[in-house]
């Protein structure tokens, strides 16, 4: 294992790994947040929604400079310090638009969001599952380089459903919906949402290119 | 030659150039079909000339992470590694711009599209041409970074020509629109396009750096 | 002061401060024309003002591919090469936010720009303030770093004002505009705007990120 991510990093220092991994618990507790406000009454409550995932993004915008710190006064080589800090990044990216699309929902206050909201909520849900196990065998890499592999590609598979789901409800609401300013506000609000899972299949890129250099 | 970026990586390692090249062949063929659904009859067509784009979008990425996964596993400098990497994103940027737009036709079926939606498509094109050229001329750097430094300057030129008709067409479209909606899907097909003439100009500037460092 | 970032950089290259102290002046200045902009006649004198923001804007992009080229033929370390890469591209999104936002001014025509605008450009202004004050004090780190801090520090508070700004903005547009072509024109420009404290408090991240490295 003398060779391995896991061993290059962890015996010096093995503070990244629980760290990306509080991130990724983030992005799990958020999206459940998001599926929460989607299904409660959101013309009331989704300031209250908005305020605590806003909460939670702030706490991985923290553990995210704390990485970066971390990797600026820690020995390890350029490429490894480069690696974790774009690991850090993306997923600071999923937040971002879980905490984006919870805002809108807040501030614009559509008459109705769509189910389809609710579908890719809960595709983000599920691209959160598959990082964190992911993120889990990073440091026993040796021995789960396929079970990495596998995860990665779900995540894939996520955004591909995802891309199905945003395209569909463009599609019938440019069809349907007569009221430009409705547009508008579920146009931005299903785009993030999109997008979060996009970001979370460039995890899985980012970890997969890991998987290369260190397996 | 011993200090050129051709000498330093090619002999070693000739997998990077082809594969770039292949990456702008993608961005022409993609900016032809782009032109294609334009002249064509987009209402009935649109979806069909998307999927097209759609497949060559995915043939980038992923020869862009095939260069990534090169990068990783090849030993060359982290200044080299750099440069390839930001150069194959740009790369994808260009292509992720032209995609995007032809799925915004796509779903979006906009009543008519400005025939500024085709210039910006041919300027596409001939940036497309610009880089295909840039890019053969990379490996005998020595040479000819004079006519390098010219095909880049063209794609400045051709961002500005870009910019002027963009420009020209929002001030236009909110000038004579008063429909909301048809505003929000041009605006957002024509921003896509513009923003490909602008990947295309960074492709350009990196380009520029790279003959600063090795020529 | 062998290790900090003024001595490892400036006795050998001396011209990465000022270049980026240029840059930072050039944000001073276009937030400048920015309030000048919102305060004057923006229905005849807009597209005046965004032609001088873009001249500003063209300096700071000549200004940042200066420094990108002197970096890549200067011997520093990967990481100081880095960090003032970083730093200047931070500094440029700053510009560019503010160039996005007098573009759309210019090109869109809103018929009225809410006061919260002008406050948002006052933001802006301020927080190039505390940039410049920050560079000016980063080649004398090791007596100075408790007060580069708390310039940071302030570049988050502006940002959080900002923020609470713009979110109380669009929560009143929704509610009172009806008509939705204004929405669209307003939302893009406030969202510049709001972009740049972002990119501004970015700046401020970064430049910690250096202190904790070289203090």
């Amino acid at each position: 294992m003398n060779n391995s991510f896991f061993s290059r990093l962890t015996p010096k220092e093995p503070k990244f790994f629980p760290v990306l991994k509080e991130m990724s618990d983030i992005i799990l507790k958020t999206s459940d947040l998001m599926i929460a406000c989607l299904r409660d009454d959101y013309h009331q409550k989704a300031m209250d929604y908005y305020r605590k995932i806003k909460e939670q993004e702030s706490l991985a915008d923290n553990l995210s400079h704390q990485i970066f710190d971390d990797l600026n006064t820690t020995f390890i080589t350029p490429f490894d310090r480069e690696d974790i800090h774009d690991l850090a990044n993306l997923l600071d990216d999923v937040i971002d638009g879980i905490n984006n699309s919870a805002k809108r929902i807040a501030l614009y206050n559509p008459k109705q969001i769509p189910d389809s909201a609710i579908t890719l909520a809960e595709l983000i849900k599920e691209a959160a599952i598959y990082i964190g196990k992911a993120i889990d065998e990073l440091d026993v890499l040796k021995r789960s380089s396929t079970k990495i592999k596998e995860y990665c590609n779900q995540l894939h598979v996520i955004e591909n459903k995802a891309d199905d789901v945003y395209e569909h409800f463009i599609t019938k609401m440019f069809h349907e919906e007569r009221d430009g300013i409705e547009i508008i506000k579920l146009k931005d609000i299903m785009y993030e949402l999109e997008k979060a899972t996009d970001s979370a299949e460039y995890v899985g890129k980012i970890i997969k290119t890991i998987i290369v250099k260190y397996a």
